[in-house]
């Protein structure tokens, strides 16, 4: 019997792979201008690195329709752009620790090919024709690992592509990286023992949120200019959702949560594979809304659901993103969720929705109170789906390597430097099949429970119509300390009750004006911990974000709602 | 303590208050006309048993959209098309037993408003105004039972109707009556310990399938003009699957298997609550393809998913009814599956797919054929996923009552005259919540090879598209004797797969035909078992059928795909 190669070998050598697929004139012109670690927000970095040329920069820094259109018109080639992106990519990496796969020589040879296409016949191939894409490191890539942070998975090369990336392909996109995710992918946060932790590029003493934490940092810092994340809802310890939205959030980018299989996720690698109820959904992160359109109507264009069969078959819908059913978005009725009961946002946060409403009501959109509905019971619920055989499920992955069970995301825990506890987690939460269906069951009357309490808002809105949106956090917390998320109760719930959920970055954290306000009463332990969490120095330079919340499978109209928020926030900026 | 009714008490007085809804006038003048047990086929009664007069014969004959005309027209009102409709319903249930709640009275009275609202505005209240419907026994109307066959369940009238309720009479349908089903719902017969069995017009020594039993007997006689079953997909001891379609072919009917969530299901009582992985679902049965159409773009234009969490947001699509996606209809490839390779179709239904198959090429279309894909597997699967928890579900049902769970649909096996076996359903396939995930995950990989298998067919069409539809039995049998039911794999891997499915009547056994054929070989006991089972005596009069099967969330092109191969059908009939 050959003897097992141990954990912490094969992990320090795909890092070392990792390194290795670099170009090593980059990293040594690098090397010099790498700025110390207490150096905490490094986004202008990239700008003054040294790394990218003026032109790189000029690609690296357009919106994604400007992009698309220069390479279009044949003024960028697929392969300059891919260049500029490659550098940049690799100069968050090093500020951040955001990748996993990093493919430039398959990237550049594809941009080519687009290239030599276009040449001879003076077309595109598709709409996304030259655009660079990153994805999570659960999307599959033929020949390449898909380890979703566990050293089990080194070395297992995927068999083919997932769905997804045939369609991005066909269409014109030029995959280059793959980016990192915790152990298990169920954390809101982002470490793992191969690759080790991501930081957020705004205040890397932050985190860049989970689980698809390296795509925030990369796109954040323009080293991509739109990215697939994953959005789940559930970390079996302590509960916390991992998801597109937190990452998005910390990081400051736009990120779109679609409803269950609105975007394929066939041939991805996840946790709890099996796992039919809250299921795991794909969507994108961008630096605009353009971006989260036009990669969400190329998917659905393409027809996913002939090859993916949990694909929705619902075709892209214009007159839904022109809001036929919201009244044309003249007077729309938003209603912001200020606090769900479970925790209490800081203050940022609340300046954050204060904002928004703001923006709203000066171009004349009507903005009430949400009244939030059982959210405690909502988020317990899909916790006790995701525990109900995750331990197993845990275990199974790990035994093939001995790795142990990450069990804290706080740094002086990790496992690279020092022993985790031998404890795993608790299989105590396990359950039955038919204890599971019970809490599924009841899951389902709180999902009925919670749409007609949303259509029951007609009587209040004035417009004739139901809420159009709802405005909320998207966390109690801005990006918090590595491992001091506490919660994220905010995303979860509509994970549990398939809403659509757009991520809109509205400012940052200022310490002159997000001074900590006095509380004496608190809903539980968490919100009191999440309390005493905040201080406006800690948090200095995060992202404060909102998420704009629709209903199922309406990712048109949640779309065309954001934008018309967005432009109302961007229209008070100074 | 207050002592516990009997189960068989509160059936029995179930029973009498039932036969109580019928008006004692008509149960007289049917008494006298009541044929023997030993005649068989009672289809003609109806007609000659003197309870309906000329006019309501017409009523009742009348195909959906010309009943609906007239209605609309003022020619007929609804109360008198509602009251033609009680009085067959009425005779369908001597004839059949396929009746559970009875309650004219209501439906009388919401006819009159129907007809005063028509009197006073000139307009119809909704497309279905003055259509009566019948509804599967779980079905929820505000104020009546829905016993699902379980005697714990009586006495406990539903608070609220079901969404389809609220939506079939916001457009003007009339509810009359609920029909009969299974205890569990999980069988391919129908019989309990209330309600007892349901017979099959066309032969009552047959079953008339299930657990939509009650459905296809009464549409069958026409006692009502439209019903609505549903469709599951297994039963835990011999994991046969419980339908529509069963009960359609058995009886004779046109019945539809939409997907997941097409038709709102909130608010209907089941069995196996929380199991969110195969999903059963509502659907139509009628005697005409017309009907289902009409059924299902009246409830989707009523948009269910504003009041069903797990109504798929879809539009009704006019261009896929037009078959878009499949060159217009102009050239359709079909392919025939013959043989599943877990049970040999009986000579009746192989003649039936050959009749199909002459009709459809003497029109103009091809026909090839369906080669199928670990169909066993598939549906070894649902079957896991069904007894995952079904031994927990059934018990913790019955406890309450202290009813045996009925563990055979032998007649002689009827609990009500003689005790049933002590032994109780076993847990032995209970699983727990991880276990189960493996068969789901295991099911999820078969429907992506199962889709990669149907695209694949692309290159044998010579259409430049996949098979159009696939052609197959409904069952490997016509209706079998009571209790003979050996298999229902022909309508399970859909359910498992997800795929949309529609019920055509093609002809009936003709015992000098459908003679026996000469077998060896067998895949297994139960194919050896239905073979031997097979002799044209037996079964005769019994209806043939064909499935139309095409994709999830295709209802569309299914609906015009059918509308086809029916005209085909129809078009070599003499």
């Amino acid at each position: 019997m050959a003897t097992k190669v141990d954990w912490r070998t094969l992990a320090s050598e795909k890092k070392i792979k990792q390194l290795a697929s670099i170009p090593k004139e980059w990293l040594d012109r690098l090397a010099t201008a790498i700025p110390p670690p207490n150096e905490l927000d490094v986004c202008s970095y990239p700008r003054v690195c040294g790394l990218l040329n003026g032109r790189e920069l000029e690609i690296t820094e357009s919106d994604v329709p400007s992009l698309l259109l220069r390479v279009a018109s044949g003024e960028w080639t697929a392969y300059e752009v891919t260049a500029a992106f490659c550098k940049r990519a690799v100069v968050a990496q090093q500020l951040t620790n955001c990748l996993t796969e990093i493919f430039f020589d398959r990237a550049l040879a594809s941009a080519s090919a687009l290239d030599e296409h276009f040449k001879k016949t003076g077309k595109v191939v598709g709409v996304l024709h030259g655009l660079p894409i990153s994805l999570k490191d659960q999307v599959n890539v033929q020949g390449l690992d898909s380890t979703i942070g566990y050293v089990s998975y080194i070395n297992n090369p995927s068999e083919r592509n997932a769905v997804l990336v045939e369609i991005l392909e066909s269409q014109g996109a030029v995959l280059f990286v793959k980016t990192n995710v915790p152990q298990t992918l169920m954390w809101p946060e982002t470490h793992n023992n191969i690759f080790g932790r991501t930081m957020n590029p705004n205040n890397r003493s932050l985190t860049s949120g989970g689980s698809s934490g390296g795509e925030g940092a990369l796109i954040a810092l323009k080293g991509s200019p739109l990215g697939v994340g994953s959005d789940t809802g559930g970390r079996v310890a302590t509960s916390i959702p991992a998801s597109i939205r937190i990452p998005s959030a910390c990081c400051g980018t736009y990120g779109l949560r679609p409803s269950y299989g609105r975007v394929p996720y066939a041939g991805c690698a996840n946790s709890l594979e099996g796992q039919d109820s809250v299921l795991s959904v794909l969507g994108p992160l961008c630096n605009s809304i353009d971006g989260l359109k036009l990669f969400m109507k190329a998917v659905i264009d393409s027809k996913p659901w002939t090859q993916d069969p949990l694909a929705v078959c619902k075709q892209w819908n214009d007159e839904e993103y022109q809001l036929a059913d919201h009244g044309s978005g003249k007077e729309l009725c938003f209603a912001v969720l200020w606090d769900d009961g479970v925790t209490v946002p800081d203050p940022p946060i609340l300046r954050g929705l204060e904002a928004t409403k703001e923006a709203l009501l000066a171009v004349g959109h009507k903005v009430i109170d949400w009244v939030p509905l059982k959210h405690m019971e909502i988020y317990k619920c899909i916790s006790s789906i995701f525990t109900a055989g995750a331990a197993e499920d845990y275990d199974a992955v790990t035994a093939v390597s001995g790795e142990p069970i990450i069990q804290s995301m706080l740094p002086e825990t990790d496992v690279l430097t020092s022993e985790p506890p031998a404890s795993k987690p608790s299989s105590a939460t396990s359950l039955s099949a038919y204890q599971l269906w019970q809490v599924q069951k009841k899951r389902r009357i709180l999902r009925e429970e919670y749409l007609r309490h949303w259509q029951d808002t007609v009587t209040v809105t004035g417009t004739g119509r139901p809420v159009d949106a709802i405005l909320c956090p998207v966390a109690a917390s801005t990006a918090p300390p590595h491992g001091a998320t506490k919660s994220a109760n905010y995303t979860g719930v509509w994970n549990a009750l398939d809403y659509t959920a757009l991520v809109i970055p509205v400012s940052k954290v200022d310490q002159k004006i997000d001074v900590k306000r006095e509380r004496n009463t608190f809903y539980n332990a968490t919100d009191k911990a999440q309390y005493e969490n905040y201080n406006p120095a800690t948090f200095a330079n995060a992202p404060i974000a909102i998420q704009v919340v629709g209903r199922t499978l309406q990712e048109e109209a949640v779309l065309g709602m954001s934008e018309i928020v967005d432009a109302a926030l961007k229209a008070r900026r100074p």
